[in-house]
């Protein structure tokens, strides 16, 4: 069995707001050599997310409204902002949308559907934030 | 190290449906001849889920309502529709119910709760979709 | 390709808890001699989850009012219910919250972001229930 680990760092200007990772996760799968096996791909912060979908502009802003409706800003009404923190509803946010995906490996490759893309979602952004690749195969 | 890989397609009827694919996931564990490893499901669509619960019919109508109400069908109130799409809706519904499980590999069999069944969840059918199995283990 | 499976029993005094894993699962890894690799944590039933999060009370009882408050209790508002369970809610609340997680396993450690902690989540508690783990690498 092989393995290959790598860490990514992203900064998005933005507090909230939806990045393609798909070719970097290619590329990592690239260098680990690996033909047939799982990738694990994951936020390695509690406020930011990894998932999949559809690399679709209007859609990325759906997404945000919607995580904004089912988990508001609202920094008074979350007991986590007594701590002084002010995000407590990126914790719900990311929630939402997943903190993790794993993709299958076929062939050298990642076994997507047609539309399948990975994307980071951030919701407390605005400073450097890491994610982890882990693949494990043959 | 050993892998195997298998593609479903499924067409439902209805625009939203539940479907039962725990039988086809153990027939591919089956044919895979592992017995401890890893093994994932997942929708290779971006409107469709799967997960893991109950095979009970009042709850998957609860989730279809559930779905409705945190997502609605709503075209005109998604960005993605401006695209000419009418599914903005269904990204939300499959990223509430999941785009994929892991399930653990024991002796053979899905390691399985006594409830735990594995269901396709579908937001936006009446066309032909595709799950992907992958295991890997020994 | 070495594995390792283990299984956890926890009864819960309240409907709705929190539980910090984190140091099972570790117990479990260390036990495994796995050095590379993918550590699965499950919900073995379909009213509970397992996540990753914050080790914050506060951010604890957020949880526990944004999933009541996006799947309240309400008994005579599911389907579910008509089978004689009073449960329905702690399925859709398990949903949100999620069924699983998969860790990547790095030189014999959880590979995790400074705040990444496991977590049991229970929506209908107050009896014995089984979490899995299962890790696979070598």
């Amino acid at each position: 069995m092989k393995s290959h680990t790598a860490y990514l760092t992203l900064t998005t200007p933005e507090r909230c707001a939806i990045v393609n990772i798909t070719g970097r996760v290619e590329a990592e799968l690239a260098r680990s050599g690996i033909k047939e096996g799982l990738c694990l791909v994951n936020s390695m912060h509690i406020t930011s997310s990894v998932f999949i979908n559809d690399d679709e502009k209007g859609l990325h802003r759906d997404f945000l409204k919607w995580t904004e409706r089912l988990a508001p800003y609202a920094p008074e009404s979350y007991d986590h902002n007594l701590t002084g923190e002010d995000n407590g509803d990126a914790h719900l946010k990311r929630t939402l949308m997943g903190r993790e995906v794993v993709v299958a490996v076929t062939r050298g490759a990642l076994d997507f559907g047609p539309w399948e893309r990975i994307f980071y979602g951030e919701f407390d952004g605005r400073r450097a934030k890491r994610l982890l690749i882990k693949i494990i195969g043959e």
